[in-house]
């Protein structure tokens, strides 16, 4: 794969998939986007990506696809769908993945990784776990409200020659990207910011970040639900330290009125990433004998307030 | 007290206070209201009580008063103040205490028979706590939605002659009585619907019982807020029997949409009962050592609820 370009698609062109895709092809790789919804936007006005200081660009033309089998095989896959849609990935996947090629899941919540190795085989499967804040604002056009960072983990073993590949080819695309020991503790170090934030802009009452930053009782229940998920990570071997949870309320406040996708979907009557975010976790640590009593009750509040809103 | 009838004084003629007090005085008690809001609407028309089974009547005139010191002396003084207006109390009840006075209290939540002790001397405090659905519909006009019943209890010992002459004067008045062993255990029983129902009603969007006991999620939330303060009672010496608990939802699913008076203060824009009924078990439970982490989370939601409505 080194001596030629590798070929890389996107699976799930929305904020994530779209961003990081553009990104990667600025850089000079040959990136393919596979599209629904946006594919007529895309086709016609390309990836527009905007920043809050500047350096807006347009990936134009995009190398866009409504349909994998004419994609042909990849070196690799970032997949980026809505695990809300994950029953679709063995099909969309397959005419991707040839002999040698990478599974990089990006997506949010935990299960994901799992989905893949049991389809397609644990070996081929890795994650690239972003902490920044996105917005989809219209059909292709992105805005990064906060610029955070990539992580780069294999499934089930520590960093190796292909994390350290895939921390190149994001080092040259100008993404602050590091290799992680582990993916199941970046997946609980992310669900510290994704199941208080995400789950409280939507069970308390549909407000953006800065509400719930600027509310003490709300930051009293974000931080003891971080807590309880800093404990469960503890449980299974991963410390997540303090200054961790603290810089979570830090950056948040750096995001001004930024909506979680989650709430984005909620407000928009989509299907919200539940199980993923707040379903996954809840059930690994409760089968490991945690109560998860807080996680439990925002759970339950939000799948009240999903089933409400239909 | 008992060759003479008893004078009885209602202090603070809501839902609670006029029901009962309509009820007393139906039955031939000498009951003298104090009233605010409704003054001028009860001098005209009276008590009204509403059942959803017939047996309606009207208590006219009523002997009511808006200032204390009109009232004189009382032998019993019953309490149906809001909690949020217990810091008129004791300026309110000094007019009626004489030597002998009892003082039963009807409020929500933990907190009131103390504060009464407090001000006034434990011996002559008791409680008369109910559990029965009652609106105020309008100025002096009550409905009953549900028929529960009423347990009396001393403050701080087990029954005795006074709890069973209240009994008794309750049973005299068609009013379904017991004498409990402990308030303290009575509190916390009926915490196991407060807190649930009173608190799911705001923070789950605004909804009345009904909403809450057919949303399978909400019940399983219901149902570990349950759990937890049965779990604290426990830990006081209380047992609170599991068939209890359910019988909660039980006699919930017969109220129809029936709106707690937390609910109804919420959405009118009046101080709601936030710290006597999920604020002081918090800080008893965690006093004790307890985590009470559901509580902690629902008390911290209402209180974000209520800053935000504001």
């Amino acid at each position: 794969m080194s001596e030629k370009k590798a070929r890389i698609a996107i699976v799930g062109t929305g904020a994530i998939g779209g961003y990081y895709g553009a990104m990667l092809a600025r850089s000079g790789q040959d990136v393919h986007f596979l599209l629904r919804s946006d594919y007529d936007a895309v086709l016609r006005e390309g990836l527009r990506v905007n920043f809050t200081k500047g350096d807006d660009f347009t990936l134009h033309p995009v190398q866009a696809y409504r349909d994998p089998t004419e994609m042909g095989e990849m070196d690799m896959v970032f997949i980026a769908l809505k695990t809300t849609a994950n029953n679709m990935l063995p099909a969309l996947l397959k005419p991707l993945v040839g002999k040698d090629t990478w599974l990089i899941t990006m997506q949010n919540g935990m299960g994901n990784a799992d989905l893949l190795a049991r389809e397609f085989g644990a070996e081929r499967v890795l994650a690239a776990i972003c902490f920044i804040s996105l917005n989809r604002i219209a059909p292709g056009h992105i805005r990064n409200l906060y610029n955070g960072y990539l992580s780069v983990a294999e499934f089930q073993s520590p960093p190796s020659p292909r994390t350290a590949q895939l921390k190149a080819i994001f080092d040259q695309a100008g993404i602050q990207c590091d290799e992680l020991q582990s993916l199941d503790e970046t997946l609980w170090r992310k669900l510290c910011w994704n199941v208080p934030f995400n789950g409280l802009a939507i069970a308390a009452g549909g407000i953006a970040t800065d509400r719930i930053v600027s509310s003490p009782p709300l930051c009293t229940l974000a931080r003891s639900l971080m807590d309880e998920l800093a404990d469960a990570a503890a449980h299974f071997g991963h410390h997540i330290p303090e200054t961790f949870l603290e810089r979570q309320f830090t950056v948040t406040r750096k995001m001004g009125d930024y909506k979680p996708s989650s709430l984005i979907d909620f407000l928009q009557n989509r299907p919200v990433e539940l199980e993923a975010i707040w379903g996954e976790p809840l059930r690994r640590g409760q089968a490991a004998g945690l109560p998860m009593a807080r996680l439990e009750m925002l759970y339950h509040l939000l799948r009240h307030s999903l089933e409400y809103s239909q």
